[in-house]
């Protein structure tokens, strides 16, 4: 079994990983509003990546914090490309939502009450993105380009 | 049965009562993180009344919008005043995204294909807010006071 410290400096490298995906996520989309969701879901995981390491610090304090290259089990990779559609890279990031938060969860079981309680709020707080992530993909699914929606949306008098 | 225009109108108002509370849970809140989170959140209800807006003028050309003063039911109303904690205030904004979500669904069936998928879309965006608004409210419920995750989020070199 993975000792704590070791789980918790993957969920640093989950945090450190989602945040790109939605750096990239940004970049690869044009739509300025997508954009904005995109930005705003980045800098939550920086914002997560702070708290983990102070959970980390409180728990191990003296001991260098040392976060591994890659995610491993359970957490999946995005492998998407600049050329895919952007529903592929919010199906993507749904699962590494939902797997991240379930992956908390159990984190959160192996804390003192005061840190289970952070980590099962980051647990709650991915969980969300992932049904935010679902609603902009499934709008986006339905209408032949996410542009469509952007013109939708700025339709005036 | 209220009709379509009169249902879309109530969503409208329904739009600008929520920007306002997330505005005012903004200025209640002295915290700079959780500032963003509801100026955010006010970001998203201000951007959804232009979509609703726009429904409005795609089915009802050269119609008035009014907007109803005030929500009527199903949509529960948020009585909390500054003296309340914060924690009230995210209970209630919770009950009125829930029920936001549902009166959208409902809308949705009265609604063509494509408005139908902008409003089911909104629906499970309101849904996503509510589990951002209860993963919130759950750690201040369990911290003594909202400050001190603020202080785990800062402590650190």
């Amino acid at each position: 079994m993975t000792d704590l410290k070791r789980l918790l400096e993957m969920a640093l490298r989950s945090e450190i990983d989602s945040r790109d995906i939605y750096q990239k996520a940004s970049n690869m989309t044009k739509n300025a509003l997508l954009k904005e969701k995109f930005n705003f879901l980045s800098g939550e995981e920086a914002k997560h990546k702070i708290l983990i390491e102070n959970i980390i610090k409180m728990k191990f304090p003296n001991e260098e914090i040392e976060i591994p290259e890659s995610t491993e089990v359970p957490l999946p990779r995005i492998t998407v490309s600049e050329k895919d559609p952007i529903s592929k890279l919010l199906t993507q990031a749904m699962d590494a939502e939902k797997e991240t938060s379930k992956f908390y969860a159990n984190i959160a079981k192996q804390l003192d009450e005061e840190n289970a309680s952070l980590m099962q709020y980051l647990s709650s707080i991915e969980m969300s993105h992932y049904y935010f992530l679902q609603a902009e993909r499934d709008l986006i699914l339905k209408f032949e380009n996410y542009d469509q929606y952007f013109e939708m949306m700025h339709v005036g008098p």
